[in-house]
């Protein structure tokens, strides 16, 4: 608080402080600090040198907060409004100061209520096309980007990602958590070589392709939300990798949603109303995002070869595939691998939360596998429907 | 010479040194420094703050010294004998001091003057498997990859490529060069909409494909010969990308020498035994780093992926097309673009040039075209045999 009372044109001088914690302690020390006579408030986030939900066994750098704090401003100029606005960053504690987002939630539990956010695909389209584009070497002089590249190595965080996501879950690891009543589904993927080659080759894409500075963590949990208002927190993992990522976090975890709602929604009509509403958003999501994108790329293209006919339709249908496969790798490890997902932890019954749990995987590896066949976001949800046993509705 | 002198351990204090100019003058200066007592020799080579072949109005880093110093160290160590000894290295004059190979010649004017080299595709794939494969994903633990992506970010060498071999060959630029003879030919590239979207695909893996530490300028000119001995230097153009790049500029321009024959070996019985000698240089090239490559990923992964049946076949098949695409890239720049060859150039007559450079260009643009049907090594050499009107022979 006494930091916080000194940073300059934060708070009045004759401001009554008081502080909350009110972090989930994943990775940090997130505090809330309010000026009860003025109600004004702010966060004030904190990186500590160790995985906080591991211990002190498990470093971590405290570069993040640089990258989290630069990427956070940076997205405020591309995208205002989109992210949180950062008032100071300290290097040496490794401290954030930034908006207060108290009158919104964190989408996951929105997702959970069957809220529903007429605005978030226009945010989230818009938001993916304008960070991604512009920091990829369409929109970059060559020089600019390799700069940002090196201003943007976060081997640490990504090491997190390469194992969590993309290795343990496929072999038994002991990092691994998930539902007894899934065990023959998981050893299922064990076995699937087809899946794991696949799963191979979109990890090679992780490590080796430097196409955007991506968010790099963008499930619905990085997204707080109000019917009006979309803002994406927590750009630390942040890295010049595959645009498809991003996007493929988004839809992975709305497919987690939709698959949650088997256990959490048992009105059938109910329930299907809201996995269809979910589905549309997955579809106007890349709708949007495409349409920005295109915009973009006839307008911001500092690419000379940008303007070669059938560039831009070939480069976007590689983006929508890589798009199917990580939103694939994205579901299949939060129901096998370490970190799960609100969605389907608040399904209380284990055998219940199973039946959605094998839904995700299905539709994961469904994503995985056949992502060279997709040729349209349509062609995904389409694909959803089927798995869940809509039939051609 | 009063440096050379200075040098630890390389001259003898009552050395008789003597100094000669040898460099070819593109873009750095080089000295050989010889001891007219003992005969011993060194080369010092020293890079200027600008390309020299153009002036002080392109300035260039001196930054490409360090990495081309370095680069050579680490290869030695990786492949010892393959590349020159480096003595010394002075990053504040941008000065390397290295082995002098005065008793090898430039490949380039071997190949020329139809000599043959027993031993060089078992060299220089080895060269390429070990180098590539050991400084990849595959190999390094995944922060130690990212640390190398950082210390060998080298943006101004990767933006001369950038330029010369993927853009402006492609459009009526200022920098093109090339034989009026031909005019007729390059107008049809020009105008060649799908070559121009392939070389767009293959631009953009140069850009964004951070697959392993490449040469990357790898063609014949940057490999010194004797019958039994092989050394690549300049490596100041290193970087990060697709392996297919440094293999395809080999191959490249072994095809571009194959070409040069139609303007420089009449005899057509000779020619072609030449020409056939190259092609299967070319196919042992190939044969031999795909060897080494599966030795090493056998016995060298760190990657836990790389176990899964399939991977490393899938791995090779995506090296071997790159290595077409990148292969005809790095011959269709060689004709139009700013930077010659010695193989076409040494042929006075422009007609008769034009008969190589027409070639050259053919098998070029269907590299380019058609790198996704290739399967093996043979594919390509075929395919070469055809263009050239050899039929099925």
């Amino acid at each position: 608080m006494n930091y916080a009372r000194k940073l300059r044109n934060l708070f009045m001088t004759n401001a009554q402080l008081v502080c909350q914690e009110i972090g989930d302690g994943n990775l940090n020390l997130v505090f809330r600090i309010t000026d009860k006579s003025s109600g004004k408030s702010i966060i004030m986030k904190q990186a500590l040198p160790y995985a906080r939900v591991v211990g002190e066994s498990w470093p971590l750098t405290l570069d993040r907060a640089r990258i989290e704090s630069q990427r956070l401003i940076a997205q405020h100029s591309i995208c205002p409004g989109l992210v949180p606005i950062v008032y100071h960053y300290d290097s040496t504690m490794a401290l954030t100061v930034m908006e207060d987002l108290s009158s919104h939630l964190n989408m996951r539990k929105g997702l959970v209520a069957r809220e529903r956010y007429p605005y978030f695909a226009r945010h989230i389209g818009t938001f993916l096309a304008r960070t991604l584009y512009l920091t990829s070497d369409l929109a970059l002089p060559a020089q600019v980007k390799k700069a940002k590249v090196v201003q943007f190595s976060n081997p640490e965080m990504c090491k997190i990602s390469e194992n969590l996501i993309f290795t343990d879950p496929y072999f038994a690891s002991e990092t691994n958590q998930f539902n007894p009543w899934i065990a023959d589904k998981v050893v299922e993927i064990w076995e699937n070589y087809q899946l794991k080659l696949e799963v191979a080759k979109l990890k090679e894409g992780f490590l080796t392709h430097a196409q955007a500075l991506i968010h790099g963590d963008l499930h619905t949990g990085s997204i707080m939300v109000t019917k009006e208002d979309t803002k994406v927190i927590d750009p630390e993992f942040a890295f010049y990798g595959p645009i498809g990522f991003d996007i493929g976090a988004v839809i992975g975890n709305l497919l987690l949603s939709f698959a949650s709602h088997e256990g959490h929604t048992m009105d059938s009509r109910e329930r299907m109303d809201y996995q269809a509403y979910l589905l549309t958003m997955i579809e106007q999501i890349w709708t949007y995002f495409e349409k920005e994108f295109r915009d973009l790329w006839g307008k911001e293209s500092k690419e000379r070869m940008a303007v070669i006919p059938g560039y831009v339709d070939h480069y976007l249908l590689q983006v929508l595939e890589d798009t199917a496969g990580y939103a694939g790798c994205k579901m299949i490890r939060r129901i096998i691998g370490l970190a799960h997902v609100w969605d389907l932890e608040s399904i209380n019954d284990p055998s219940l939360r199973a039946k959605s749990e094998k839904l995700a995987l299905s539709i994961g590896q469904e994503l995985v596998l056949e992502r060279r066949q997709v040729q349209r976001i349509n062609d995904i949800t389409s694909r959803v429907r089927q798995i869940a046993g809509w039939g051609e509705l």
